[in-house]
């Protein structure tokens, strides 16, 4: 539905954001196409200006009648606004990339890593979803191995930074240890308890099953993206008081066996992949390291011996990038390739 | 081997550092029945003085032939010095209880948590292994699970404090908080890389398989801990920016189906185990509630969907208390209580 131009109208939904302001930069960096460049966010925002390749751009309150002459539309503007404002985008003929879980597990809507199923965009309606930070990393990884060897089971456990619930999260990491450093009395507000210096195995709201809705989103985002339904996948997902980038210790047992060796070759082939592999000379894939980078970093790959054919890695990512505002800008360059096709 | 006695003649060896301070703490807080108190340091700590009861107590210089007339040793001075200086000990009678790795997989040598295998002690020849801190909390928890149905595989991931490495790395996690906060320049020391705000998937040595000698820890402890070898046991040890208290995401599969409801009455009624679990109420085991207690909290219960008979648990406990100083204490109460019977 995307018509072949050489330049496009682009929005960027929730522009004040931690993930629209990544996104702004990105589309700069990878010198999108664009024509032009329209910011939406809440009223809260009404008269900032923000700056796009040294123009500085008003950022606009987002409506239901703004989307008309505009292409397509980056959204990360939370799920309320998104159910509420992406059909009317959609139908003015603008296509909708979405950052939010509104979307993701719609029959209809497709769930794109491009590195991964780009083909699942062809059939879109209007509305595209952009996976879950936590999942997006995992898949790109998962990917390979299991297109080798049939992944079976998917045990994770994640090291989610502060980002990853916006920019009041990290400045409530930031403020909290501060005030423990000066011995000041620190309250919670953006989470339910102290996030500095401590860990909280609690990210999104819980279900009856005792489960989260991130570790509900890992598992179904992942067998939405990856096609396969039979993948058995077990989630506990934690917010550590890490700023920026994701980490996952993930435990995969596959159908035919996968040495490290094989593994790593893998992934290292594997498009968004770097392989960050020598435990040996202390190399291993950190958060700190990877802020700013696109690529999705695995390390610690070695053999399961608990079972008969069993892998543990740890894949670290920018959450705000890959994460996020790269994979959302990375499904709309597809979307232009495949029309040039 | 030890004599009935009203009180007894105690030396804390290694009483200078972190676990060393809180041994000293909780043979005061629990009135352990001491005689006399003798402290032991290396050279670096010549002249100093600790306090037992209002007492000042001079820290006096580890030797071979200190252990005379002493009963009971509890060592938490690094693997070199308890390889050397424990032989010693023994052959004066004294019995050690020794919290580094040196003898702990030692087929003579007991490793005992006394609520999970005190019988074991009575086997002993001089010395006694203390489990490493995160086999401590994790064993505790599985034992009851253990019993019940039988667990067939673990896969765990912890989050463990930087106390767990010494006051050096209290420090250093302190100081690179602060130079972060205030925009200097940071060096790591006691990490091969920065860890505030950061996560690094590395404890202790790596072995040539890419596992962490602290992983290698976690399976062979607890197998020898819970007296079977057929548990399978998978894991990925992570240091995180906390400063005390150990967590971790616990995935177990079990040979007969427990439920959380079931998992739950088990560990109610467990020695030393707090289930705190109310999700809905965002109360879960927290790393900064649970340090200075003496119990291992269990939250996060919940059945694991990915596989036939599987459970997910989030396990949280003091490291230098019932990981470290607390639970060698307790062996030392468990042998007067046995020779008491």
């Amino acid at each position: 539905m995307l018509k072949k131009k050489d330049k496009y109208i682009v929005a960027v939904v929730g522009a004040t954001g931690a993930v629209g302001n990544e996104m702004i930069s990105i589309l700069k960096e990878r010198n999108f196409p664009v024509e032009k460049l329209c910011l939406f966010a809440s009223e809260r925002s009404k008269g900032k200006t923000m700056e796009f390749h040294g123009t500085p751009l008003p950022v606009e309150i987002l409506g239901e009648k703004v989307f008309k002459g505009i292409d397509i539309a980056l959204f990360s503007a939370g799920g309320d606004r998104s159910r509420h404002f992406a059909p009317f985008a959609a139908k003015d003929g603008c296509i909708v990339v979405d950052n939010s879980s509104a979307w993701r597990m719609d029959p209809e809507v497709p769930l794109v890593v491009p590195e991964v199923n780009p083909d699942e965009l062809k059939g879109h309606k209007g509305i595209i979803a952009n996976p879950n930070c936590s999942t997006i990393q995992m898949v790109l990884a998962l990917k390979p191995l299991h297109d080798a060897a049939n992944i079976k089971r998917v045990v994770v456990t994640t090291f989610q930074s502060v980002s990853g619930t916006g920019k009041q999260a990290m400045d409530e990491l930031l403020q909290q240890t501060s005030d423990i450093l000066n011995f000041k009395k620190t309250e919670p507000s953006v989470y339910p308890h102290q996030i500095a210096f401590s860990c909280l195995p609690h990210i999104d709201s819980f279900m009856e099953d005792g489960y989260t809705k991130e570790e509900i989103k890992m598992v179904n985002e992942t067998k939405k993206i990856l096609g396969d339904d039979s993948i058995q996948i077990t989630a506990t997902t934690v917010r550590v008081p890490v700023f920026r980038s994701h980490s996952e210790s993930v435990n995969i047992e596959t159908g035919k066996k996968l040495s490290p060796e094989e593994a790593r070759a893998l992934l290292t082939v594997m498009p968004g992949i770097i392989v960050f592999d020598v435990p040996s000379k202390n190399l291993y894939p950190l958060p700190v390291d990877t802020v700013g980078k696109d690529e999705v970093y695995v390390g610690r790959i070695r053999e399961d011996h608990s079972v008969k054919n069993g892998l543990n890695m740890w894949i670290v990512a920018d959450n705000l990038r890959k994460g996020a505002a790269l994979n959302a800008v990375q499904i709309a360059e597809e979307l232009i390739a495949q029309i040039k096709k």
